[in-house]
């Protein structure tokens, strides 16, 4: 029986653009029992000269560089959104309005308003609707939260997460897109402490209340030396700009159930990379994990022989997962793009069934709300409520 | 030549009491080079055959009940206070207003008013005083501290720390006097952050402002069968108590030299035993401990071939620190104890030339504001300013 | 300009078959400087269903279930070999004497007799070759053959290795092809130390001399059910079968520059799965690697301040080896099947040139020569020499 | 009741002389349950002006310069041997003839043919004798050895061990007595891998055969400049001397139950230390430790839930072993040192029985006859056979 297809449209060809393609490729061939797949129709962007070679090499159809007329194509059923963040919104809800499914990176909005607008766009529009919290999709964050969801852990009462990473260091790094509040919204907050809120309401619940705290350690940066937004520009240093977005965004939270969490991203923390880290604690045991070495969840519980008790290093490759039983023997180590091939394999899943994936918009929202409330509190220098 | 002596009284024989006891006996087996050496002139408890038994077992030439009368005793030089923080204050300004020296476990007092208390009582008499926050003794960390100190790690961003403990997940644990505000002042706070807040001190620098949380996970406990103190005391689950202290205490920092810092003190993380741990990040290097591993260090610096940077495992035991090169050959770790040898040593150190040692009750009385407003923080949920 | 083209046949669909196909599909993707690059023209096998919809699922134009006609086949330009070891040289010698470019599977024959036809077949047929020793190129490991190349380790003193897996531990295990010696040729000698042995001679050079032991722990093993020989079939427990292979396979060496090693392969290591590490020790420095770790190496060199010596934990991921800067940023961690991509991206860089990739036949004979060697001294119970 | 007492004469005051000294000091305040104590009677040592000293400092009664003397003494009940290994033979013998008690480092003898005089010495003299393989009395390791016992490990299939230093990898390191054959016997084998084989003598029974190769990396070295015989001495660069001994020794075994192992000892690992690690695989689960990390034992069984099975790192400080519940609370480390207050506990324990602790010249002698047995296979070539 031949699978269902959709035609996928893709917003954007740099990094995420690249994860996003790599992803679309690959599914089926590790996922064969998908009954819908996607099928790689169009690649879009401004530089038509750039989009063109990126549709070649990353395997799209066609090219467009413009995404409204994309939209427009009759023959696209899904657009994929990885573009900056404020460009979001706007591309969203035009194609939820040209009846379009929309898988959109995060944070869904720069703001919780736009998350709400997106929100309703889709829902008014009756699409199909997911976000790239591709964490939730690594094989040790699915572990646990199944081992969470069995009760192996009990009542959960720590959550302490980081996202370390040192890409600004240096006072001479220029002022590129993701430092400039009116593109990116906000700086470590949006890019990474939204990985941090999805994971923390994936794996412990709904948030009640947060605090938080906003550093810009160094507050003018050379500006780009050419007219673009590349992440990999070069820094003209006769021109100083503002940095006009968070460097260091750490907080506080309480949970509906109880309880209490600490959130610290930054992009000043020197040696550490990709350090996304967590660690949960409950009655009945603990996980740990670090996404610099993905393929590992530390598990607590205190079923052993006695004396024995203690951290243990569980490599997630054998398959206990719902993913990495597609890829490789265990201990045959996956990779961070296999993140995004396991959310489209789940996306697909869904579509087939005529479902939103999970996360979708909903969650996107509610992250948007949640990040919104922390910033909210960093001026307040006081505890914000987190209602939706 | 033949050492000077100082003859201790200790307040206290059972945990704190036994590490402080082991390090009087041992120091001068390690450091020969001390020209001012303790005598352990005797031991004080209220129970006489516990005290007179712990005071032979420990090495004391003779025991009091009563420490009035330790105090007023002529031959006793110094006064080392290792009781319940509740008997802090009184014994301090008594000892010091006799015109004896005086070492005291943290925190120094139950509040900020105890802790100046207690400073202005031994200023007021001359004497000297140190207050035992031992883990600046670990050689690691006074390893970190010269890095510091030689500005490897350029200017300071980030300080994180966690001090996590198991002990009282079990809700069948009984009230112990640790959980009961009158005695201990506090729970995690006063017994966990109050050394994370010391070492941050020591390597970070003064606290500009505060903002935490307080949690009592589990409310009620069984009393104590027995009506002792002791912590391994046996529950009695026909009678429940309030827990009156936090279970968990959590807090942002802003330091006056512009890093930010986060702190989690827990008695509910479990398979975390003595998981104090930090991570500095400056602007040229980080560094990250771990009390369970304190033979290590973790060392980030940019100084090696390209392409081969990351976090070195370097095992501080090769006397580039103040302590080890005194014990044994590379490697050949040392323990927990050491920590209170390496206090005494830098303590009788500053004795022999007439001097307060580091930490000293200024130390321990600006420990006892920061926790303070931590406090008064979580109270009136918003930032507190950190003025001594 | 568009790249040249090779067409390649591939023999086998199983787990190797799966990871070259994949490398096949993604290498010019990664790699688009590439300027030939390869065809998935055709995939061969025995069962014409499973070959068919294997071809499909791995993306291969066409399929056959001869090899002898796919050898025949005039559009097919290289074949490649991912048979079991038995038909590794009557496939590799026909298609040589085909004309065809050679890849194959290591180890490259079941014996150095085997090794030497296969290296006679291909150099008297002047067609180009290489050997699936895919583990030079791990990104990490190929860091420290750049290290060792640029004399930051000195002289090299010490190779140790491991290659641990647990997978036939329990004793019910059937008897798959892997078990027995007319088929595998070896048992976790060949499978293992094959890439071991490729490691040490790529990172610490030639051997001299090697002294081993084999051991068969269960000597005998339940027959598998049904007529086939997958690696997951099903025990029947009534017909038992002897193992004819080595559980284990360790041996000792002396490499011709002074260098001495030790090598252990087991099958019989409960709780390592792909536990492939090796440390190396230099006068100047010393790397040590965990497969299951594969996108770090721990670097030790004495560059850095004094007191802060220590191996260093290097993520591999920032683009100083050949392979990682074409993926994704810096600890966006690759996983065990980059490792064919970038075998693939190596072959056919070199095949552009009209040359041999590095490791070839040459490479797979001298390994065949010393495993024969380490299995005549668990015979001989003495030192054998290599000599090729 | 007041505890028995036993005069202790030790020969011996530098590194050893300086652990064992503690541990007399110590043991008693730990253990008080010990119902025979050591006390401190004598120490012995060539230099008047030395080891007058070193008696002061490490708190013995009195000293004297000439071993023969310390004997005749009738005040001393034990005689303690921490010489070089030359005099081992001598002192022990002439002690057991005066009727003293013999504790003894390790290796007991420089050949089996001495272990054996000195075994048939205490034998026959009919007094007590224990041998300073104080690694046994590592927690962790006593923590295997229960493990083991109680068949949690189930049957044993495979060791592998690896005693690893750096500290004479720099060539112009002077020709101190461990270099020496003459005076040490040999170098990296009696050193460390004496230790190695007792480890394994305990953990997994008793060898078969060995088959090792020696390597001498640098063949001559600088004298002392002073003639004495000190590890810390200075180069004197003008004249150089034969190295005598092996820089690595390295060896594969058979034992007795079936399993095999591997044993690496050298001190040209450049970065580690102290790197005394073994792994030990069962048919039910594996352990594997670091003396680096002693307080950690890494375990691996599979009893927990599906899919989280992993290696777990124990911190063994809680009391399941024999050792740790009398030091400090879980995860409060104890160091290098504490092996041997364990170790004179346990002698002590056995000498109040009027028992000969374990281990005792038994397994010295054994040590000593597969020392020899893996040099010997060194030699020619081949397997050995070990027997007693």
């Amino acid at each position: 029986m031949a699978a269902k297809t959709l035609n996928v449209g893709l917003i954007g060809y740099r990094f995420m653009g690249k994860a996003h393609s790599n992803a679309y490729r690959q599914v089926a061939r590790f996922f064969p029992e998908l009954t819908t797949v996607p099928v790689m129709k169009a690649l879009c962007g401004r530089d038509e000269t750039e989009v063109k070679a990126a549709a070649d090499l990353l395997g799209w159809q066609s090219y467009e560089t413009d995404w409204r007329k994309l939209i427009e194509r009759p023959d696209i059923d899904i657009i994929d959104i990885a573009t900056p963040g404020n460009f979001h919104a706007e591309i969203a809800v035009a194609a939820a309005q040209a009846g379009k499914h929309v898988l959109c990176e995060k944070p869904l909005g720069n703001s919780a308003a736009e998350g709400k607008t997106m929100l309703n766009a889709v829902t008014k529009a009756g699409v199909l609707h997911g976000v790239y919290f591709n964490y939730r999709k690594v094989p040790a964050i699915a572990l646990a939260k199944q081992l969470i969801d069995s009760a192996l852990l009990g009542k959960i009462y720590h959550w302490r997460a980081t996202y370390l990473q040192d890409w600004i260091v240096d006072p001479d790094f220029p002022l590129v897109w993701r430092l400039k509040k009116e593109l990116a919204g906000s700086g470590s907050h949006g890019d990474l402490n939204a990985h941090l809120i999805d994971m923390a309401r994936y794996l412990v619940g709904e948030f009640r209340e947060v605090n938080g705290l906003f550093e810009t350690f160094v507050k003018k940066r050379p500006e780009l030396a050419a007219a673009d937004s590349r992440l990999g520009g070069t820094a003209d240093k006769s021109r100083l700009g503002d940095v006009t977005v968070d460097d260091a965004s750490i907080f506080l939270a309480r949970f509906e159930n109880g309880a209490v969490g600490t959130f610290e991203a930054t992009r000043f923390a020197l040696g550490r990379k990709n350090f996304n880290t967590f660690e949960i604690n409950g009655s009945k045991g603990s996980v740990a994990f670090n996404q610099e070495r993905m393929n590992e969840l530390e598990v607590y519980t205190e079923d052993t022989a006695a004396g024995t008790y203690g951290f243990r290093n569980v490599n997630v490759t054998s398959g206990a997962d719902p993913y990495t039983g597609h890829f490789w023997p265990t201990a045959h180590i996956i990779g961070y793009e296999h993140t995004f091939i396991n959310f489209i394999y789940d996306a697909f899943t869904a579509f087939g069934k005529g479902e939103c994936p999970s996360p979708n918009f909903e969650d996107g929202y509610k992250n948007n709300v949640i990040l919104d409330q922390v910033t909210k509190s960093a001026e307040s220098r006081q505890w914000e409520h987190v209602v939706f």
